[in-house]
């Protein structure tokens, strides 16, 4: 039943042979690769405003300032991935860079903050890509906790059947995203300057001293919520590989033109929303509200509320690339469980994908898919990582000296600090806001890294042929508890005796009189097997037969096995017309295992199963 | 923890030595097994008087008629078992006379109708005994089924730990109660005829045409009710021996004083009832409504509910000796699960308590701890099983023929006409009213009698060592699956060149690089024994195994023992730190079996242990 259901959503296994690496032109990768980062503009302004219209509504006014160092920032950062895609062509994340580079902690530090940051895109993303549906159709707002999992659901479901990252395809939402914007700026822009559209005049005078006016605090928090709009940034740089040769220079130059597009159109929301004089709107997104303001609710206001959903569900299924593969390369560093490194059924890593949906859903129904409460845990991870990276980049032109390392490590060295001093404020500012939280989900992933891999270094070095081998067997003893003389027992003791050693035959005399009549059968059939009959005055059939093996590990026994003669009825329901005597001893003598962990003792089931 | 809760409640084990069978004399003989019969009185004519009131208050008037006839009764079926006692002086219940004398069919018919009765017994008692404690004190009527539950919970836990016989102690509460009934008919007769108590003078005269002014219908309902009273009539001949010698003589003597104490009692309260004019009462039993307008709300009062309270409770616990040792009887005979027949820890049938205790908790909260809704279900598994003893004994004497045996003869054949009719009656009157769930539980119990014993018969006669024995082993192979070499391989290999047979080791190339890596190493170490490497395109560890064991066996396994290498890691949720290939092996390979149940297939874990 579920492995029908299962079959029906994921299809049939895929051989390792179908495994295939398409690569991308440049037009191709960015449209895949950047969706993440391009679609952060669907909520980074709004992230700014929000903030802002909380110190009053005249503080918006400052959007634009906030955004101009959001823009800066985004320039450096990009600038220094340029630096990492030539260093390493083969795929340069934060994990990798920083195992290289700063050692084991550092690369946990940015492992863990990673996975966060790839399960906060998914959650976010998602609410974010819900809100521009609710938006446009308001009566759909009390269901955007279900319309939320819905989403999720599907894009688990499609990305556990393997989707391919299909350049072709994946290129049309990003490209209808990015012409969707630009429109929405250019026209917006047009009928601001003509003075054709309404605008709330309150708001629109972006000047010094309106910023100036501001407390420091408001406009670092305004800034920090802003940061939202770097997540993604070193997609690029961590998948390389998918670019056609030479990969290094299409990567790089595929990041300039993601930098740019970024810029243009974070900058041109921005500024926008500013001209208009837009104040952020309960169950409104604040590109919804440009849009509805520029074109009303007339279709090109539609189309761009469909190319945002599009775009961030897009976007959210690119964690679920990048997820599962950081999650199989720590695996295999064995600071996760090896499951994760298992290629399933459809040749994706499965369980990572289940796992960060599960997670997703959890963050979802808890934030109540509001991307707005969700954005304080976020920024943290990507900062943490991006400083890592770059950190680890400085450490790399150091060690490597190539021709011109000075110039490259003064690049990173740059966007090190950057990112460290936007850390610290992203820290300072969102602290009580929800970013203690990833603080405390990084340090405790640490910690369960570290435990993990401890396990595996101990289970590796116990296991290892290094280590003196187990003895070779000698006086083995087979030791055969039965309760009664029939077809099963017969298939036991014959079964016993094909292992080469000692063998007795122990049972419990429950009823004394029902022992005797055991043993006289016993010697007719067997007489060269003797039968130990212990005496049992609790009337319990297991007891003395496990105090008989107790006393007979202490005594001599380094290698036993104890041979249980089960039968299973042909159904299994019918095991509780048993007493299920052979089961009780099994698990009775596992329990006792512990005690004689160093010696040879194996427990064999010998099963005779009757028929209806 | 589940271990020490219980070993509080319980008690430490007793060794099957402490057994002991008191014997009792008379006095102590009649407290002990008469209880359940005597104290019915609290609630029988009770049960008479709420259908009559139905039929209208004046109707009440006829309950003098209905508790005669009933008076009569109790003689009928106490005559009919004095003969019993001397034909089965070492017991003769219902089950053993019926399968002694009418068959299988008919024992199994009155053994489901005897465990019917006793669980019954335990409901309705314990009910009845609340039902004195809340007319007492009305504000507990609300928690009656609580109340209900925890009487029933203690009553269970003094069964577990094995409550001897003890006549002395159980004497106090039966005794106590005859007193303390006989006082308040003594008293309440003669304040009626001192006119000092207050009557209800509408129901007073009882008379013939009061009587015959009622439909047959009404009062043959009245009398079905009022049939509860026989219950627990067959206790003395079922335990004749716990009686001092002569055992047969005491018994039956102490048969006709528990009669006559039961028609008085009976016959007393329903004529001071019917004096006093008694209309049943919500919440208040007949016997508190007596006894309060005799005494008033005085120390007597409270006594007399005291000692219901008590004897009620002591009858439900006689059902917790009956029913257990029935279910043994029964299961003896392979009509019930073996576990009905096993001494627990603290020789008491530990399984026989349970279920029954379980079982009456389910009726209590299901009819919510009222008698009354309970009575209907009750009075046809009593006849039905009074009707195939009585007429058991008819074949008995036909069979024996021993002197007199005609007259012996006559009286069961009156006895089991009488009580026949009396099934006929009560089904009628009674059927809509619950009696048909009580036809339904013996049928389907009766169908699961025989299901069980078929099940036996099967078992038995495939284990029988009159069938083909198992063929004797030749050709033995050893199959170890591996997937790298460590300590815990080693340990497997070692364990498995100790069978007497062909060893193959075997693997499945999930990663084909890795697999010659270990057949590189293997060769190393293990020379002489080859290591056969299986494709697995689709990445499974388990399915080529399988596929490659299910083959094998297909061509030349008849004879087959696969050793798995198991590690056992410190903790057990450790587990989820490993693919546990071995543990998803063990099952795929117990899953195929079924194919192979005529064979030698042995499935053996090689365990090492691992420790922190």
């Amino acid at each position: 039943m579920f492995e029908t259901v299962r079959h029906f959503l994921i299809g049939d296994p895929l051989p390792t042979s179908a495994a295939s690496h398409e690569r991308l032109n440049k037009v191709q990768a960015l449209a895949v690769l950047s969706s993440d980062a391009l679609s952060s503009v669907a909520y980074a302004t709004e992230e700014i405003l929000m903030v802002l219209v909380a110190a009053g509504t005249a503080a918006v006014a400052g959007g634009p300032f906030v955004g101009i160092a959001i823009a800066a920032l985004m320039l450096i950062v990009a600038g220094s991935y340029y630096q990492t895609i030539h260093a390493y062509p083969t795929g340069g994340g934060s994990y990798t860079v920083s195992r290289e580079n700063l050692g084991i902690n550092a690369s946990l530090v940015a492992g863990a903050a990673l996975l966060i940051d790839y399960l906060l895109t998914v959650a976010v993303s998602i609410s974010a890509g819900i809100a521009a549906i609710t938006s446009a159709f308001p009566a759909l707002l009390p269901y955007r906790v279900v319309l939320a999992l819905v989403a999720l659901a599907t894009t688990t479901v499609i990305n556990l059947r393997g989707l391919r990252e299909s350049g072709r395809i994946f290129s049309i939402p990003t490209y209808f995203f990015v012409v969707a914007i630009f429109g929405l700026i250019l026209v917006g822009a047009v009928r601001v300057a003509t003075g054709s559209l309404q605008i709330t005049p309150a708001t629109v005078t972006a000047s010094w001293e309106t910023f100036h006016s501001l407390t420091l605090f408001v406009i670092l928090r305004a800034f920090a919520s802003g940061c939202s709009a770097l997540t993604g940034v070193e997609a690029i740089s961590n998948g390389v590989t998918v670019f056609r040769k030479p990969e290094a220079q299409n990567a790089s130059k595929t990041l300039l033109w993601m930098a740019g597009l970024l810029v243009a159109m974070f900058l041109g929301l921005t500024f926008l929303a500013h001209q208009i004089g837009i104040v952020p709107e309960e169950g409104q997104t604040v590109v919804s509200l440009i849009a509805r303001s520029v074109f009303g609710r007339t279709v090109p206001y539609f189309l761009i509320q469909a190319a945002t959903a599009l775009i961030l569900i897009l976007a959210a299924n690119t964690s679920f690339s990048d997820f599962p593969r950081l999650a199989n390369l720590i695996a295999r560093d064995r600071f996760l469980p090896q499951q994760f490194a298992l290629v399933g059924d459809r040749l994706v890593y499965a369980v990572g994908i289940q796992v960060l949906s599960v997670m997703a859903g959890i963050l979802i129904v808890a934030f109540r898919a509001q991307t707005h409460a969700l954005i304080p845990l976020y920024a943290v991870g990507v900062f943490m990582s991006f400083t890592l990276s770059q950190s680890g980049m400085v450490i790399h032109w150091w060690k490597q000296k190539t021709p011109g390392w000075h110039r490259s490590a003064a690049f990173n060295g740059v966007g090190a600090i950057t990112t460290a001093l936007v850390l610290i404020v992203v820290t300072i500012s969102k602290f009580t806001h929800g970013a203690w939280i990833t603080f405390l989900l990084i340090a405790l992933l640490v910690a369960l890294f570290r435990g993990i891999h401890h396990h595996y270094a101990n289970v590796a070095a116990q296991l290892s042929l290094d280590q003196a081998w187990p003895k070779p067997m000698r006086n083995h003893t087979v030791i055969v508890p039965v309760d009664t003389l029939h077809r099963g027992v017969v298939k036991a003791i014959r079964y016993a005796q094909t292992i080469q050693g000692d063998l007795k035959v122990v049972t419990a005399a429950v009823d004394p009189e029902q022992a005797e009549g055991l043993s006289a059968a016993w010697q007719e059939i067997f007489p060269e097997v003797p039968l130990v009959i212990l005496p049992s005055p609790y009337r319990s059939v297991v007891e003395p037969l496990v105090a008989y093996a107790r006393a007979y590990m202490e005594e001599q026994g380094d290698y036993v096995t104890f041979i249980l003669p089960e039968f299973v009825p042909p159904h299994a329901w019918q095991a509780i017309l048993h007493n299920q005597a052979a089961r009780v001893l099994r698990q009775a003598l596992y329990a006792t295992y512990a005690d004689w962990r160093d010696r040879y003792v194996v427990i064999t089931g010998v099963r005779f199963f009757l028929h209806t």
